[in-house]
């Protein structure tokens, strides 16, 4: 079977275009590292009734995810290259709804991916948080702000990233009374009005590379607070996701999404 | 660059035949998991004056080792199904020396390879081990033996694998100060004279799937002891080690070695 291992900064997946009987079966053999191929997920290329292309999103564990910000940006770059859709803005079919990501294309090449997504909500309600302002509230000791940006995620200042505990805190604050459905926990160091660094514990996952939805929803929280621009560069550990909030609420992701290598499997 | 990825029981490697002017970056670069191809180190094929053909074995770090029993299983099979070597009998020059693996052929395919792992030592000075019997001693509460097969390998009898506290006890045994260089520990359950189960904590690696000399170490500690035959198959978590004790105390080691895609680094 032909396959294409790509990643967006770190979350990687294998892109497969042949027809696949089962796909559980061939996720769950394919994305073990070590014994097999090794990803985070496979990207399914199908045709689409009702947009350019769709997306299948097939877990390691053989689960179907609805959507993932950084799977798009390589399953976008993916069928532009191979001309399965020809133009840069395209209309991709998801178990999320139609998602729309724009090619960045410089000197012919795909340089990045910037993907809708969607409008961050900051009601407690809806992240859920148990705060009064959740924007502004303590946890496990730390000051900290929550938003939901398709899922929980909170904000915790850090002065230094290298220093900040977030193996140990990490888990805590996830797992803490004050957000019902467990929060992701994103460490974050302020540098300028359009910079910040940052380093994810994800719900569910530890730490990981790049976190695209936390990401968004840190940028989202700092404008918010009037502490940044309307446009900032988030360092995560892989790379940089450059996030552009509009006036309409909606936020914006740009990103890499890399090529590995064309593989056949044995 | 084309590249060949297979691995003997999960122990991964990338083969490349192609001349390689910086292995050190290079395995640092595609060894990476998830923003690369992934594995454990680079097996290079190279041309030997005193063998049929030269491993070399660079590991994710960037480091060379001398040998490795995974390794040697997988260049191997792959050296003589590219008819780069024509003997199912072949000599293999490393760092360690000539190694002089035989590959198990059966209607024309490499059904395993077996590997000569030299003699086991039970001297508390060669292992080593501060203990008047290197065979029968206490260490953390538990009953161990020792032996030195390539690196120091200490068996801990278990009655069941799953419960068996090889996340707590193998780092506390590893760094105990009876082990001068430290130790790998296995948790070994005995099924019969020609079986056993076993889990490997490898020092200064953890958990992993299979261990080569700590599978024969433990066959050979068996053996000695009386309670298992001169031939053991040792079923580690990614499969199983065929271990045959010779009457010069040589032993050998046969296992798998698996394809997993042929592939053009991007």
């Amino acid at each position: 079977m032909h396959i294409t291992k790509m990643h967006g900064l770190g979350n990687d997946f294998i892109v497969i275009e042949e027809r696949v009987a089962d796909p559980a079966g061939l996720a769950r053999g394919l994305c073990r590292r070590r014994l097999s191929v090794g990803a985070d997920g496979l990207l399914l290329v199908e045709p689409s009734g009702c947009a350019d292309v769709k997306m299948r999103i097939i877990n390691a564990d053989g689960s179907e995810a609805e959507m993932c910000g950084n799977g798009v940006r390589c399953f976008a770059r993916y069928v532009y290259d191979r001309g399965i859709v020809k133009t840069p803005d395209m209309a991709i079919e998801t178990l999320a709804g139609v998602v729309r990501p724009r090619l960045v294309v410089e000197n012919g090449e795909v340089a990045a991916v910037r993907v809708d997504m969607g409008v961050p909500s900051f009601a407690a309600g809806d992240i859920p948080v148990l705060a009064d302002d959740p924007l502004d509230f303590e946890v496990c000791g730390q000051r900290a702000a929550s938003v939901l940006c398709g899922v929980p995620h909170t904000l915790v200042p850090a002065g230094d990233l290298e220093t900040a505990d977030v193996d140990g805190l990490g888990p805590r604050i996830e797992k803490d009374p004050l957000f019902p459905r467990g929060t992701n926990v994103n460490f974050v160091r302020l540098i300028d009005r359009h910079t910040a660094h940052m380093r994810t514990w994800e719900r569910g996952a530890g730490r990981t590379l790049a976190c695209g939805t936390g990401a968004t929803g840190c940028a989202a929280i700092l404008h918010k607070k009037g502490l940044a621009a309307n446009e900032v560069d988030m360092h995560v550990e892989a790379g940089i996701l450059h996030i552009e909030l509009a006036q309409d609420g909606r936020a914006f992701m740009t990103g890499a999404a890399a090529y590995v290598f064309e593989g056949e499997t044995v």
